[in-house]
């Protein structure tokens, strides 16, 4: 790898790049190709980055900012018009042709082997044939997502739509436009597109979809500017904060503690901003502590029965080394999980279940209830 | 100070108290009397200790557990017999006389001036001049507490109840009975006694108990060992628990995260011992939820309308420098807060009110109602 080439490209000082080297960026020699990865945002370049030892640069994807109050935040971040795209309640990821093979980035820029099976089986080949520089950035959702299991979209198994386009050792987006007529081209699933508005009329019109989203239990959208100018916001769905509270309160222990403490206070702040009625805040109200107080009862009943504390999650692959190999991504993730002996199926691949263990929450809740202070 | 006789009293070398002096032990010169204070239990000695410039110590209070599980607790941790106290809601100081003056010291080990100003106006001389060595341990509480101000106790100002004897440079404590009697020979107030009973038998009088003192808006019960030979155990009411909530979420960027969290999953471990019906379980969550959205929703709708979010407390002083120490002594313990104009009042003292800035709350709301994001 030519590293003054590569500080060139990320339009830093190879001086910076090597002392980067030292402490941001950490190598990921596993599964192939080999990266160098930024393992935190710095000099304007996002967190997840991956530097391919090809010399291909895939930029992590901007953090979606959130709106607290939906009215100000249209009025402050947007001008004339608004484009709104469901947003959906999965993992991220990035899908690139290195050296002629797909790969899939999370987050953090480690190459997922489950996400790589998936998008190489989603992705028509022609999409990097034509496009070898593209980069698709999307969700990974369904039932079938190891880390968000969610079964309120249209599949069995799991799903990629994307809602961005990008190009390698770019660090810019397409935008929505572009990214939904790329999709519909070529195929692809794009999340929803659920309307576009003038800034002035958006607010009411967005209050609608987002509370028809709850009611469905999907999470909320993203507004986007149309002309791609400026930066995405992100709002959610009450229903989707509650359910939040609900996973967050079922493993207490394992849960950091500003996640449960955001989600109560978005409920909040969209509360005062609605103008809710004595009742529908008693509705809200009623929602809320029941996402607290059922889950930790399910938990602590548990335990007193004698169960163990665990996540069930299951994965389908064809090959059955992916589910080997996502075993030791998950592991290098930090997550201690058992994978059952892969069951094959009708399609000739695998179903493999896959238990997470919680061991934070079911230890604490074991020395709980046998009457341990805290 | 003769720290060769200091360090004997500790029970640790010369050597070692040196040691902690460069790192746990803080001086304190203001106010009167100078005293250096442990700032972390180490060695064995809590947190809180105070070491007064004439070789007096007194030890800090030890910290009372809390149990999750009641009936697991009780029998984990008494043999035969339980006391059970009332838990009351404000302060803890410890009062005692060091070179002839009341000296009233916070849980870090402060010398607080207006709660030693309280605690000699309401502890009769005698009871120092009969027993110089003696610790009072106790909780201030009342409308005029300005940390914890709660009008259910019968005060409209502030008073003292102790729930714990100890001595100078002893680290021991009298326990339950030696208290009350001693409360009751010196006409001071003690933490109100609810019963002892036999250990297999407490649980579900401790649980009656406890709901009727949730009912009346109190805290909760220390459990103690009749023998003072174990530790003692609190333990408090759901009440309690949700208006925690209430206060951390109207002030919500100005609380430490585990402050919510803690409160929430002792919701949960009462709802499922308690074996509480769907009904039950149902109230419960909507007063957990009630605890969160509406102070929220409060603050958000304040602030919209352009109010500052603060705190007013109040108190009363004979002395109208001990409001100006107080003021300082707030500002030490890293608290902003705004003191009125001292009122003088019929009884020769003076109303002093004070507004405590909640700024950390203040900016974040400010800021997400002017749409940024979060």
């Amino acid at each position: 790898m030519n590293l003054q080439r590569i500080a060139d490209k990320l339009g830093i000082t190879l001086k910076k790049l090597e002392s980067l080297q030292e402490n941001i960026i950490r190598r990921s020699s596993w599964p192939e190709p080999r990266l160098q990865r930024f393992e935190k945002a710095t000099s304007g370049i996002e967190a997840g980055t991956a530097i391919f030892d090809n010399g291909d640069i895939v930029y992590g994807y901007p953090k979606i900012r959130r709106a607290l109050m939906l009215k100000a935040a249209i009025k402050r971040y947007f001008s004339d018009r608004i484009a709104v795209e469901e947003k959906m309640n999965g993992y991220n990821v990035r899908v690139a042709s290195i050296d002629g093979e797909v790969v899939a980035l999370t987050r953090g820029g480690f190459v997922c082997p489950y996400s790589t099976e998936v998008a190489s089986r989603l992705i028509p080949e022609v999409v990097f044939n034509d496009h070898p520089e593209l980069v698709l950035c999307g969700e990974m959702v369904g039932p079938e997502n190891p880390y968000v299991s969610k079964d309120i979209y249209p599949t069995d198994s799991i799903d990629f739509y994307i809602f961005d386009l990008s190009r390698k050792n770019w660090k810019g987006t397409l935008g929505v436009h572009k990214t939904h007529e790329f999709a519909e081209e070529h195929g692809l699933r794009a999340t929803p597109m659920l309307g576009e508005f003038r800034t002035d009329r958006a607010y009411d019109e967005i209050v609608g979809i987002v509370e028809r989203l709850g009611k469905k239990g999907h999470e909320g959208i993203v507004m986007k500017d149309p002309e791609n100018k400026a930066m995405p916001v992100k709002y959610t769905c009450s229903e989707s904060n509650c359910s939040d509270l609900e996973v967050a309160f079922r493993y207490y222990n394992d849960y950091a503690l500003d996640f449960f403490v955001s989600r109560a206070v978005r409920e909040g702040f969209q509360s005062a901003e609605w103008n809710e009625s004595d009742e529908e805040r008693r509705a809200r109200a009623l929602r809320i502590g029941e996402s607290i107080l059922l889950p930790l009862v399910d938990t602590v009943k548990k335990k007193m029965s004698g169960e163990q504390i665990v996540q069930q999650v299951q994965i389908r692959v064809k090959n059955i080394q992916t589910a080997r190999d996502f075993e030791y991504h998950l592991r290098r993730s930090g997550m201690k999980a058992i994978f059952d002996q892969p069951e094959p199926n009708d399609e000739g691949g695998y179903l493999v279940r896959i238990t997470k263990l919680v061991m934070s929450t079911n230890d604490k809740t074991q020395a709980l209830i046998e009457g341990e202070m805290w």
